[in-house]
């Protein structure tokens, strides 16, 4: 099996230790090409010299985290969503980045209404494209393990995903994070239907026991995601690019992030 | 909307304070008239003592909790996995129960291979065909949440479970709960697929936020599942069965099992 594309740094993983500056400065020392910044993580540096700063240390933008977050109670925070996406898309293009990572959202506070949040995800999609492809800004779809749809994507399979990019049209791609994905039956098919659209490729892996739904995720090997199964898959369907490591896990922000990155890079060499 | 087909009590519900013999009084006294016994539980009563002390109480038998978990390290482990699941179709048939609730299993100890693990789902599942068949007794295939897939059920969805069942012609069947399929972007398809397959239908709620992976379930109402969008799904397939509540919940288990018997008749009028 050929070796994994390079690799990308997504901030979440040290953001409890490090701000973006940090990450930067990180990313070059341990000779890691690729970042990925969260936007708030961004505003704390500003655009501008987060810009600059990751241009002069040569790193790559896999992807901006992230836009989506469409559904809301009421018609003007669905604007406002629109609206702060809007911002994302042109955040997004300053930094050059490769995609914004759509994180769609679940449902209104109060709601049980499952197909009208996905109408809404639609909708806010849709309002957002013209200028997304104007900027040269991808918007990858993420799929969010099933377990989130409740808060935090309705979006919730690689089918859901790439029947919405279909929608989409030019400029919508998705984003395949193997945590969000590694169970489902009807991967290996859909992966193939993905071909060209595979905007970003996330790694982590799932633990046994998982102790929390959100912030116990697993170092790539330390779980049971056949992490090189699923690279196989994006690579099948044409996927040459970055393997972006992103570790939402409370275990491993207590570490020292030096101690983190290199973890990354010896685990991406290793279990990717 | 039709009211609920007629309420079954899980006996996991209520397990921490009640044995079955508890548990079928308790429906008796709260008038409920369906009743789903756990194996460990059976075992303990006694399976003929239980099956004429359910008979004398009038109440159905739903299903029998659980079949399955299938895979195994290896040959031994798996061949033991199906005699075990040979006593739980006979114990199914003296009960008289509608169905035995196969919860499939996940990945071996130590293993990442989750296609091998579904094959030896789909090898146990056709090892015991006949068998039920012959019994009477139908294997009810339970789809459980994606989030479960690693250490309790590689089966995840409801479209996988009905591709098995068309494999495994008569006898087999789906138990649909709505926790574990409410988020499936394919549901209202699949559910009419289920047409003639729908063997249980189960009932909790998903809390925001959900705190444990197992058991942090939701009374119904308490949630954001749409529970009666999900019946006349159900319903339009043709079902019109018992409406059972299954609740594992370390916060309801603290309760009262009289208590949680009023709530659960309660929300199975109002919120089902």
């Amino acid at each position: 099996m050929p070796k994994p594309g390079p690799l990308s740094l997504n901030a979440a993983t040290v953001r409890e230790r490090w701000g973006l500056p940090g990450c930067i400065e990180g990313c070059a020392r341990h000779g890691i090409p690729g970042i990925s910044p969260w936007r708030d993580m961004l505003h704390d540096m500003g655009v501008a010299r987060a810009a600059r700063r990751i241009r002069d240390a040569g790193l790559a933008v896999t992807g901006l985290c992230r836009g989506g977050m469409f559904p809301a109670a009421d018609a003007a925070g669905r604007r406002a969503a629109v609206e702060d996406n809007r911002r994302a898309v042109a955040e997004a293009h300053e930094l050059g980045a490769a995609c914004l990572v759509m994180v769609c959202g679940g449902l209104p506070p109060g709601s049980k209404d499952l197909p009208g949040a996905r109408g809404m995800v639609r909708d806010g999609l849709h309002a957002l494209m013209d200028e997304a492809r104007a900027a040269g800004v991808t918007l990858a779809l993420e799929p969010l393990h099933p377990m989130t749809c409740a808060d935090r994507s309705v979006l919730s399979t690689l089918a859901q995903a790439l029947d919405l990019c279909a929608e989409l049209g030019e400029g919508a791609g998705v984003a395949v994070d193997v945590y969000h994905v590694w169970w489902d039956p009807d991967l290996e098919r859909q992966m193939l239907r993905a071909r060209g659209r595979i905007a970003a490729f996330h790694v982590c892996d799932w633990l046994v026991p998982t102790t929390d739904l959100v912030f116990d995720r697993g170092m790539m090997g330390d779980g049971v995601i056949d992490i090189p199964r699923i690279r196989a898959m994006a690579e099948a369907a044409g996927y040459g690019g970055f393997v972006e490591c992103e570790l939402l896990s409370r275990r491993w922000w207590k570490e020292d992030p030096d101690t983190v990155l290199r973890v990354v890079k010896e685990r991406h060499a290793t279990a990717c």
